[in-house]
């Protein structure tokens, strides 16, 4: 035979140039042999051969240690369109270590979440990761005897356990800096109510990196919005409406983004001419589809479930002394929300100031 | 001791009362005694019948049968918001029935899935779910020897396996019928141009709704949209800007709706005093959070997860005989974005009309 190895060659292609089925060359190419002749053993195997055919990787490590799994414990999955990213970088990660992942989400209920780890630790999980829908500081299951845990989304106070959340300071770091660097001066926050980790620690590096850039960082204008469909609270409608309005809004996600987008709107703002918008998540169905594209940073699902799984394969395999605490990167996901401000409104504003001043 | 058992008691409450810490009242109320004190026991006990507590049902579903599982294999959970309504619906059903859930997504590789059923089949599970992420017609997987199987938001060609998937006939007639009724007589479809089961479903039962309703089906006008964020679909742009323009538009799904949104919004239309508009799947980062809210169908995503995990529990139990092939329901959720059409614009047309024909 002189034909060249294809590179792309899948299991299809060699079950059709052995002249079987995907079924059949998958068997025998996992040496699972016994049930057929000799005669198709052979063609298959000479298949791929000649096709320079690979198996997935990926399947591979899952069949190499099929009886060994971790567990992952969530809190809530059904609550955000985020879960799924998250549950796909640690299966990956757990697939590659030869691990299959056990899930069990416990609905937030505590009682269930006892059962869970009995019946997690029951089937004597090689390791546990332990994972909430967003980013909480809360104490890690207990009682689990020695079983390695990794914490997901989620640290514990103490930091007595190993832990991967998302780098929130850096993310608005780049966020803010993005707007400065386009030329802004008057930058607003529209902050949640809800009192969680990500809004204290995203409102600090708001101010932090403003006052690295020399502007007021404790007096920056912040509103708040009960990040409500359909309604627009006042306070971001007040914040939006004055004449020495900020020129920039960095919003605390892009559910909150799009509530400014409604309430710029009203007002006759457009965005980014009359007014620059940053959000935070980047979610698929939010960010891109705004008009215009809404410039945001990216919480790391995928990357923090798989960085968990993979620190926990490190601790099972006896290479991680002491706890880690990792903050995931978020970078900035540039689309067309942010612009210079505009010489008109600046130059206006300037003027206004002046006649007050007088 | 004369008080009434409280409805809400708590774990925690029932630890309060005796003493003791969750954990240990936890353990010891599901008869893991042995390491407490005869006298802790009595006490935690006696606090439990004092307030009336009951466990919580789910929990000890999931610590009765602890060793028997059933397998979910989905093909791809970090593509969709939906994923996670899925999956918590048939874990719900598994734990109810005393099953554990064991989920593998398989990113969509053929090769991986293989990996997959034989690890299922390795584990001995009790019966297998096979689900897609959108509604799919396609082959069962094969060999699963006497494993009780069904489909999930998938069905096999030959109906040989039970199955759910979402009525999409039901859904769209109820959209349809709404605008019917709300006193539109020219409906236009913004369509996907993706080919898959539920565009074709859909457009079958707009055409066939309108025409029971005694309005032109086969004429309707039809607007394809690529469903590209930040890309208008010139074929949108034209069916809405001309005088004879629909005055209500059903749309293949939320995202599809935001598009027809921008570009209502491009050309001068209020919605819904304008245009009319519905949507399909109300995800819930998208459909609330449109300006006006959006009139949408409901994917019935959790409780398809429920059925079909019910329905294998049927199987395993030996209380099915045949495959069943069940449509779930897809409920129109009201908001805002339908109104009317106003008298004015009914008047223009046909004014226009008349001139035409003169």
């Amino acid at each position: 035979m002189s034909e060249e190895p294809a590179q792309t060659a899948r299991l299809k292609d060699v079950a059709a140039r052995a002249g079987v089925s995907s079924t059949t060359a998958s068997l025998i190419l996992n040496d699972k042999t016994d049930a057929f002749p000799e005669q198709t053993v052979r063609r298959v195997k000479d298949a791929a051969r000649q096709l320079g055919y690979r198996p997935n990787r990926l399947a591979q490590s899952l069949r190499r240690q099929r009886s060994h799994s971790i567990g992952l414990i969530s809190d809530d999955i059904a609550s955000t369109p985020f879960a799924g990213a998250m549950i796909r970088g640690a299966q990956e990660a757990a697939w590659k270590a030869g691990h299959v992942l056990l899930l069990i989400d416990t609905e937030g209920e505590a009682d269930v979440e006892r059962a869970a780890l009995e019946t997690m630790l029951d089937r004597k999980v090689d390791g546990l990761v332990y994972a909430r829908m967003y980013h909480q500081v809360l104490e890690p299951p207990h009682p689990i005897g020695n079983v390695p845990l990794v914490m997901l989304d989620a640290r514990a106070p103490d930091n007595s356990v190993s832990s991967v959340v998302p780098d929130e300071s850096g993310g608005t770091r780049s966020a803010i800096e993005h707007l400065v660097e386009s030329g802004h001066t008057r930058i607003g926050f529209v902050q949640t109510l809800d009192e969680v980790q990500a809004a204290s620690e995203r409102l600090a590096a708001f101010r932090t990196t403003l006052a690295d850039a020399g502007l007021p960082g404790d007096d920056a204008p912040i509103a708040y919005d009960p990040l409500l469909p359909g309604s627009t609270s006042a306070d971001v409608v007040n914040m939006l409406d004055g004449p020495d309005r900020p020129t920039a809004i960095f919003c605390f996600n892009d559910l909150t983004a799009h509530n400014v987008y409604k309430v710029a709107r009203q007002l006759g703002h457009r965005i980014p001419q009359d007014l620059s918008v940053v959000g935070f998540d980047n979610q698929e169905t939010v960010a891109p589809w705004l008009d215009p594209g809404l410039t945001t940073v990216q919480l790391p699902h995928y990357e923090m479930g798989r960085w968990a799984v993979e620190h926990l394969e490190q601790i099972i395999a006896g290479e991680a002394d002491e706890p880690v605490q990792f903050r995931m990167p978020c970078p900035l996901v540039i689309r067309d929300s942010v612009a210079l401000p505009s010489e008109e409104r600046r130059g206006g504003n300037t003027m206004r100031r002046k006649e007050d001043d007088e």
